[in-house]
């Protein structure tokens, strides 16, 4: 077989021993809040029917589905006509039944309605999984990574706003993030449009207002007027764009404004009441009110959650909302869910950033003895049998060979002890312990070994 | 939109809450004990490149791998010669590029060389994903399945293998699943090939005696008959698999058998050293010596392992063994390495047929809180938040329905407590507490709460 040159699909990532630590860091520090919480874990296949994918993440998401081929002779029974039809398409679906989940929202809605019979509602759920998107490359955006997702579905009480914005603080706060989070309602946004007369445009204006933060309001401006939308509706826009002051005056400002939405009225109380319970069990996290934020994601209904870390330049590192219809097109109607994603790989970002993982994200062993021949060896393993017994991880270099290399392994694999039962110790029963870090080593007892490494 | 029937792919799998906790339980402990003996974790992405998987599974395995169709319009600057083949396999390398990972040694094998400047060698991975294979589901069989492997690579010393048959040992004890732990060597095959006269057709011969405990030792020479062997050496290859005795008489005779094939010799030798070490070193499983076992894995160049459950009817659970050559297809030769990999899914099977799983592998919210409205929803919350501040699951049920609804809702989930705070509670700042299994109930300070609780 010819010698290849190894690489891997564009997009994707390996991931070192280092990378692991830090990432099961991440990953162990949300899943444990999840379930400190009552969120229970599910995981669905890396597959999904193409029928269940298509259609879901609009034309655009279409695309960006990794689509797998059928197994056997996938042209059987293709019409030659459909081979060479310019519209790709039509072959597509022929060739290709199956494609990897895209996000972990349409397959837990699919999950919910396939499950519905077995599944305890209001249910709530956990997922954490990769997903794939056959998006362009670039700095901190990849074609393979992971979401963490909790939503509760089946129930539209407040109280599950509240409990996620709880458990949003307290992730961040175990990481150490100082981070802001924005809240927004749907029906305020619609409510907006509707008190500057488009009620039909919510979808254009949400779209557009949503950029104000990176293109300022002139621009916005520009986009709806290029959209279409009347000067006056415009006009009537800017005050409500431009509310300033406190989280409360702003509310305050935001319910005289929409006064006259009925809509408008219950977003603007839905955020009040959310606000006021979760400012009583006493929020870390600064709570912001941000009346441009959509999300872009249309199928929000209620209730919309950013957050941004204060500390480091980055987009939001978790989000989320409540929608009212995602599990109607699979055919259960009119259940309502609140979910958040957080996004693991920003989050990596952010930690590198400031710097901080705690000592136990490195993750390595604590002790490796040193091989110096058969029976020395053997009476190693027989201590590290103590010691693995006592919970302590270690490890024997395979090879007798000189120590200066299985000293060097041994510190550039970042092992803070290296243990040496040579000769001597062999002769009386003793253990060497060198102290990568400090530099200096003991004679001891084996029962003295063990007692130091377990502290 | 069209409503849809949800279904997922055959072959694949959800799993509910249920199965998730025992799953992890499986994984968690497997990862503890890769851990204790210095193993690293890495990852390595669900795709690969067509070129690393094809050729390395045999021509079988080609078929079985999924392949992921390219993005875009893929048929654009295919030859519509290659688009009318009888043979679809050169379509397939045109409008494909990129495939599933359909086990982890091969990723495992691409990573080492990859990366090959930037680890340290003898380099001690674990690596626990799912691998996909498009293989005809059946009972017990899936298209998408995790594998856990362990390999040490980078040196041939035995005691590798003896720190991989420990460990093996470790997670069926903790497991609590008694086994039998096989061993052969691929070099005592080799000197059986050689001293039978057929050294050419060592593949033939493993492969059919590797089927004798399925088909005996009269199907295993009719086969090999069929296959062409000499009638001489099959005659002379009946005393070798009829050799009977304890482990150590079986290995002496073997030794005798085999005196005249230095290889078989050689393979006797790292037979007796590791059966040797492992016993001084002491093992709960039994460990047996079986020179049929084989695997069908022909790059395996030394020790086989195979770890059979004592106590249910299934396949192996745990296969291993050393391999001299992985990494030379991707330009590296030479490297010595061995490994093991974990049959989660056929051990999850057994912990189920002997009910094995230990009462925190339910992992259900510890106590829920009933709603009884706004406020005693929020004095709830409060309570909550300290119960959470001690690690202690909880949730609020969102919604102020009847008890009933609620009480059943907590025992079907399998909650053990249900937390009440009605009128009365909120009165005098107590809370009542269900216990749902024993059936009582009582009225406690909230302090008393979270004491009983922590327990």
């Amino acid at each position: 077989m010819a010698v290849q040159k190894p690489s891997i699909p564009k997009g994707t990532r390996d991931f070192s021993q280092r990378e692991m630590a830090r990432r099961n860091y991440i990953f162990d520090t949300i899943r444990s809040v999840f379930r400190l919480y009552g969120f229970a874990p599910i995981e669905t296949p890396a597959m999904e029917n193409l029928s269940t994918l298509m259609g879901k993440y609009g034309e655009e998401g279409d695309k960006l589905l990794f689509k797998i081929l059928n197994s056997g002779n996938y042209l059987l029974g293709v019409d030659s006509e459909i081979l060479h039809d310019d519209n790709i398409n039509r072959l597509t679906t022929k060739i290709s039944e199956k494609g990897l989940r895209y996000d972990l929202t349409v397959p837990f809605a699919r999950f919910v309605v396939q499950h519905r019979n077995e599944l305890q509602f209001p249910f709530k759920r956990y997922q954490m999984q990769p997903v794939w998107r056959a998006d362009r490359p670039q700095k901190g955006r990849y074609r393979e990574f992971y979401q963490c997702d909790a939503d509760v579905i089946g129930s539209d009480s407040l109280v599950s706003e509240v409990e996620l914005l709880q458990l949003i603080d307290e992730v961040f706060a175990r990481f150490g993030i100082n981070i802001a989070i924005k809240l927004n309602n749907r029906k305020v946004l619609a409510g907006i449009a509707e008190i500057i007369g488009e009620p039909e445009r919510l979808v254009d204006i949400t779209v557009a207002i949503d950029k104000i933060d990176k293109i300022g309001i002139d621009a916005v401006n520009e986009e709806l007027s290029s959209k279409g939308l009347a000067q006056e509706a415009i006009a009537a826009l800017r005050p409500i764009l431009e509310i300033s002051g406190t989280v409360d005056e702003r509310l305050e400002a935001l319910r005289k404004l929409l006064a006259s939405s009925e809509t408008g009225t219950r977003g603007v109380d839905e955020l009040n009441e959310v606000i006021a319970m979760t400012r009583d069990l006493g929020l870390r996290a600064q709570l912001d009110l941000d009346v441009s934020l959509a999300r872009g994601l249309n199928y929000y209904t209620g209730c919309i959650i950013e957050v941004k870390a204060l500390d480091v330049t980055i987009g939001s590192i978790t989000g989320g909302g409540r929608y009212d219809n995602l599990t109607g097109v699979f055919g259960m109607p009119g259940v309502s869910g609140v979910g958040i994603s957080f996004g693991a790989d920003r989050i990596y970002d952010v930690l590198n950033a400031l710097d901080l993982y705690p000592e136990e994200a490195t993750m390595t062993t604590r002790v490796m003895f040193a091989n110096f021949g058969a029976l020395e060896a053997l009476a190693s393993l027989r201590l590290m049998k103590r010691l693995r017994a006592q919970g302590i991880s270690t490890e024997l270099y395979p090879d007798a060979v000189k120590m200066k290399k299985q000293l060097s392994f041994a510190s550039a694999a970042g092992i803070p002890f290296v243990a040496m039962i040579g000769d001597s110790e062999l002769a009386d029963g003793t253990v060497t312990l060198k102290d990568m870090i400090a530099g200096e080593q003991h004679t001891l007892s084996h029962d003295a070994l063990i007692e130091k490494l377990k502290a």
